[in-house]
């Protein structure tokens, strides 16, 4: 009864961040972290790699290398302290702060994400939404407006918003990557059927279902 | 001007599958058909290690040593063959076939993935939409009908379908996975903001916007 909480890499043990953490790692923290969070929410105290492990779908050895990375989290047969090791990669993975979002396009994955209800206490909130359609502007979602998109790049820049969920038609979605990353966002979670391009200090996340999909149907009699 | 297109994997190169492939080398190769598509929509032939590399964020190296895993596909210096490649990818990942696809949950995610064009020539069709909710059982979704959801096990069955799309509540997920699996299901990607436990033998990814988030804000400034 495992479930494989898979995580989302670079892929890439040699590409190094300046620290010299492998990408790598850095991309199963957040797996770590929800687990733990989710055995805290139970009211659990301690776990070890291998309950971890079983988990999120990843070996007892791979998740003790991992965290030692970063220090001595647990003596050997004590197990990891769950409270201390979830601030510890809160404050690794920058999420012991609150970051402020914008989503861009607000069709129906625009709106999925503007509900959704899986952000609290994982670092995130939702700051603002935009559209270029003059038929949903000044409209609401929840308690936000939907503002326009020709003011995008002022609000952003005016609120320091450095991420930003991209959920426009694939046709548009390189162009409204440009304005963000020129308005100074540096984290993008494109949900656009295309790849963009952004430059070296940008990061984008892919989340593509065709790819996910076909990452399970390699296992499929 | 490289796009870090970022792969989902279970993350370990010891969780082996029946045929010895590491999941972690299954878990890239998705990444690379898509890139490899991507290249020829624009007409071109052969690429390289590298040029892949740059494309996807992984590292000449490693996509050498992954791709070499399937046999033998370039000759040094000659590069590979775009449409071979492509072949023998979709071969492996049991994407040279249409896998029908059920979406269960109608809300703003169940549409945004009904709706999807990201699904053409990657191997997966939208089959049958299903929801619970009287008011929706029987509307449209582009040419769609959403079907009640207590006739979903026994569509799912007759038709053998699976793959499923899970984007009901977090509360409904445990009980709707478990209704999937007991009708065959053997995928399942969960956009649902919960975990879920499967048997052995179902694979699961979960879509989760904040783990996603996460993996970004730890190069953030």
């Amino acid at each position: 009864m495992v479930e494989l909480i898979q995580n989302f890499t670079a892929g890439e043990a040699d590409l190094m961040n300046a620290d010299k953490i492998p990408d790598i790692i850095i991309g199963r923290l957040p797996v770590y972290l929800r687990a733990l969070q989710r055995l805290s929410a139970k009211g659990i105290q301690t776990t070890s790699s291998q309950e971890l492990g079983e988990i999120v779908g990843i070996s007892a050895a791979q998740i003790r290398k991992d965290i030692s990375q970063f220090g001595e989290f647990g003596k050997q047969g004590t197990g990891y302290s769950i409270p201390f090791l979830i601030e510890r990669l809160k404050d690794i993975l920058k999420v012991d702060r609150v970051w402020e979002v914008v989503i861009v396009g607000m069709g129906d994955m625009g709106h999925a994400l503007a509900r959704y209800n899986g952000f609290a206490n994982r670092g995130f909130i939702i700051k603002m939404l935009f559209d270029n359609d003059p038929k949903k502007v000044g409209q609401k979602v929840g308690e936000f407006e939907i503002l326009d998109l020709n003011t995008m790049a002022e609000k952003i820049k005016q609120n320091k918003i450095k991420i930003a969920m991209l959920t426009v038609p694939a046709a548009a979605a390189q162009e409204v990557a440009e304005q963000l990353v020129k308005a100074g966002v540096k984290a993008i979670l494109n949900y656009a059927p295309t790849s963009i391009s952004v430059p070296a200090g940008v990061r984008v996340q892919h989340i593509d279902p065709a790819t996910h999909l076909q990452r399970m149907t390699y296992y499929l009699e």
